[in-house]
């Protein structure tokens, strides 16, 4: 089964204008290692690059290795000379963000945000004045360790980038967003908001909860003999705390119904070790290569 | 909590006669990832280094590259003229291997087998005639690829090995051990058999049922938005199923305890988000980063 892509998206982009990101005042919310990442990337290639963000050491660094042309500790008072707004905090802040846009931004903008799930955002940005062109986003990417110190011109190169436009989003705003994802280097992906945060939640949240729930189990005795496999296997683990908390909370549902997908595996495999069928476990076992390398092709 | 190390192993093993591995003719059975790994590490450091495998390409292959003095397809051809014997097959083979290791071998020598669990293995060494000098191994390294043209030399630099000798474990045998785990670069931590199998069950045979799990539960279409998490999280579903079946099947019991301590910990995540308790959702999440730190300090 192939992802359920908007093909119909394509062909609509076709149109694209080349220039559209040259031309354009590039705002983005929130220097961290995602919004610093899509910064350097973007550097040289708008008009104009802004940037806000509360942490003076994160502003005092991002003038330092010259990241934007302006930063500010306060949106406001970069927002009004934004053509596009990019949120790139955690993901209830998005959805704060969101709702004060309208009083910090007089005039019209396209906002990207790239926030991990997609069905709340875009729900909250359809509630936007007419003046906005609101977009969904999510780069599939990421490292062990956040923050603009850790940031990349390089994060995105063939990464995956969802977009999942809202009905009322223009063709103006989603050539913007693909020539976004393009300037960085990321491969763009169409979905629903839905089907988007299902998605996510099998590969990316479940993933998460299962290497947290691995750390929480294990004692350091036993850690005595951690080897590559422990450490590959609960590399998620380390994830900032909030950023996870705001995914898990905003994504309930699809990550509840993705654990019972991956208990359900568990189980079988479980229950072929406990009774000693051992036909039924290697069967089992033998899935494992073909199947990750069928889920990881191409990529 | 510091591992169950056996302190007084080190003192003994301060007598170490430092030629003891330079004097040695080392047969190795079975020329795999790990077996194949410790050949390209020892070469040079022993007086002969001969090996059996079954697979013709993989002796063309040790000849070719120069990995052995000697290969054969026949453990009984090369078992004699070894002072030590190193059984690098999966963990069922090595029983298969200890039993015929009397009919094989005339003479003396010191048996060290590398499996992956180590109770059962070192119940069956304890039948063995007395002029064998059994001692249990379990180098902590491995690769997503397996077999011989992945080996590499440099496969057990500051890897764990544990060691778990058996009551009639000679100070020669523990020493010899010694001296090959410092040939190859790893780290000797002494253990008893069954600790070995509890912490193994909780840090590398668990955590591939969970990466196993996952991959099977993931469907195609979920995987278009597959990340660098998903990729390290499903990295041991990739090993070899032969190899992971003998290691379930022969450390059943502590790998279900071990699984009964991660459900109780994903049932707590689980409950905390699908109550939308908030304030104990992020109280677990909190505790990932330093809690794997603390588990992998100092690998």
């Amino acid at each position: 089964m192939s992802p359920q892509i908007e093909s119909s998206e394509r062909s609509e982009t076709d149109f694209l204008d080349p220039d559209v990101l040259r031309k354009a005042r590039v705002a983005i919310v929130g220097l961290g290692l995602i919004g610093g990442s899509l910064a350097l990337a973007l550097k040289g290639q708008c008009a104009l690059l802004l940037a806000a963000d509360p942490d003076p050491r994160t502003r005092a660094l991002a003038l330092e290795r010259g990241v934007v042309d302006v930063v500010s500790p306060d949106a406001a008072a970069i927002l009004p000379q934004a053509d596009v707004v990019i949120l790139a905090t955690p993901v209830r802040t998005i959805l704060q963000l969101l709702d004060d846009l309208p009083k910090w931004h007089p005039g019209h903008a396209v906002v990207l945000d790239v926030g991990s799930t997609k069905a709340e955002i875009t729900a909250r940005m359809a509630s936007l004045p007419d003046r906005f062109d609101p977009i969904g986003g999510h780069p599939m990417a990421g490292k062990e360790n956040g923050g603009l110190c850790h940031a990349e011109a390089t994060l995105f190169q063939r990464a995956v980038f969802a977009l999942t436009p809202l009905e009322r989003t223009s063709m103006h705003a989603r050539a913007m967003a693909l020539a976004l994802v393009e300037a960085v280097g990321a491969l763009p992906v169409w979905l629903t908001p839905e089907t988007h945060d299902q998605y996510a939640a099998a590969v990316s949240h479940v993933p998460y909860l299962l290497s947290l729930a691995l750390t929480l189990a294990t004692t350091e005795a036993a850690a005595s003999l951690a080897g590559p496999g422990f450490r590959s296997t609960t590399r998620l683990a380390a994830s900032p705390p909030k950023v996870m908390g705001d995914i898990l909370l905003t994504n309930r549902e699809p990550v509840l119904t993705a654990l019972q997908d991956f208990r359900k595996q568990l189980t079988a495999l479980e229950a072929a070790l406990a009774s000693d069928d051992e036909e039924a476990l290697l069967a089992l076992l033998a899935q494992g290569p073909t199947r990750r390398k069928a889920l990881l092709v191409g990529r």
